[in-house]
């Protein structure tokens, strides 16, 4: 984090990396008191508390074997090669394989200087859709820091299996449910049968799970109960 | 943004929308006089300013035809079932296709309550790594939203293009760089050939883009004009 403003943001990259696994937080030029003041805060974020903290960014980042800015959509940068966060994220991922990575992120207003630039390899951005909005920079910190750890193989996965009622219950359920339309005076004898076969789809295409069947059969038995 | 307390989460959700080109924000019982405060704030975004208020869940999800409830990774609800993040908006960028869909967020501090959930199809979480440290909220809402925009098929696509330097201008780098270590006294005579070897494998190996291949031979026609 290079010169940041706003203790809150410190705050709230130090708890995204928490969130997700990261550990190391360095900061180079806060504004010094409000670091001082968020890190000595109750409540502070270990990570907070346990910040390095920096005067020249080409020490915060000596021991790294990659390092990347991070750079709002309207930033014309002609040096460097610009990466959308999605394919930078990938990079990185391999890049940590062979070493520590720096992630730059600037301050609220300017974001990152020429001379913080001049540090690293390439720049990451997050692809919003506003050419003229950044982003709020905790925000921008938490989704860099998700997307490294995003699993891409959990978008494809099944979610977990939900067992669905057995067609006996489905049958049940449709009885119960008729005998209360008919004690109800719902069912006309004349269309008695089409109505029967109505409900029966009608129960079918509810997808009545397994675990809800046997509530649903209780509410018609007491409603039955009730009809007399 | 269901009984949001905390201003800010209110202003970063908005922020976070339209970030990611999300356009109708609605807030159930927010904390009163900080929602009025933040709305009504010199620089309020606009989507804040626009934010529709309710009171019940209910009548301000009525025009969805999905409801999603986003839950912290601790959260045990077992009348739901609970995607991750990757997976859920996924699901959610399909049923967009057939209509409005309302992703429901809770308090700071309590998340969404049992009647909020009541309302909720399925719950969404957001994979971070420990059970019991929530996100911050306005930085979930921006995961959530930048997961639903996106673009997958980025995280595999290539960089913007490159050009390296032409094989001649290499060379020539490495033919100034030579004289230049020559006039410094760095060549052994007895291994000058080796030397010359090395350095031009040197030079290959530093993959000079054609932007950079004429800063360099500036660099060195300036060192060694003043070598001698």
């Amino acid at each position: 984090m290079v010169a940041t403003r706003n203790p809150v943001n410190l705050g709230a990259a130090a708890r995204a990396m928490a969130n997700f696994g990261f550990s190391r937080l360095r900061v180079v030029n806060p504004y010094d008191v409000a670091f001082r003041e968020a890190r000595s805060a109750v409540g502070a974020a270990p990570l907070l508390r346990a910040a390095e903290e920096y005067t020249a960014i080409g020490e915060a980042v000596s021991d790294s074997r990659l390092v990347v800015g991070t750079t709002s959509v309207g930033h014309r940068e002609l040096q460097h090669s610009v990466r959308r966060l999605e394919y930078g994220a990938r990079l990185i991922r391999k890049a940590l394989a062979r070493g520590p990575v720096a992630l730059l992120f600037g301050s609220e207003k300017f974001g990152l200087s020429n001379e913080d630039l001049s540090h690293c390899q390439w720049l990451m951005r997050i692809p919003t859709i506003s050419q003229n909005l950044s982003m709020n920079l905790g925000q921008a910190v938490a989704l860099c820091l998700y997307e490294l750890v995003r699993d891409s193989r959990a978008s494809v996965a099944r979610p977990e299996k939900i067992k669905p009622a057995l067609a006996a219950e489905n049958e049940q359920i449709t009885a119960l449910l008729l005998d209360t339309l008919r004690l109800s005076g719902y069912v006309n004898p004349v269309t008695a049968n089409s109505t029967e076969e109505k409900v029966r789809r009608l129960v079918r295409r509810l997808n009545i799970t397994g675990r809800d069947a046997p509530v649903l059969l209780g509410m018609l038995r007491q409603i039955l109960w009730k009809l007399g």
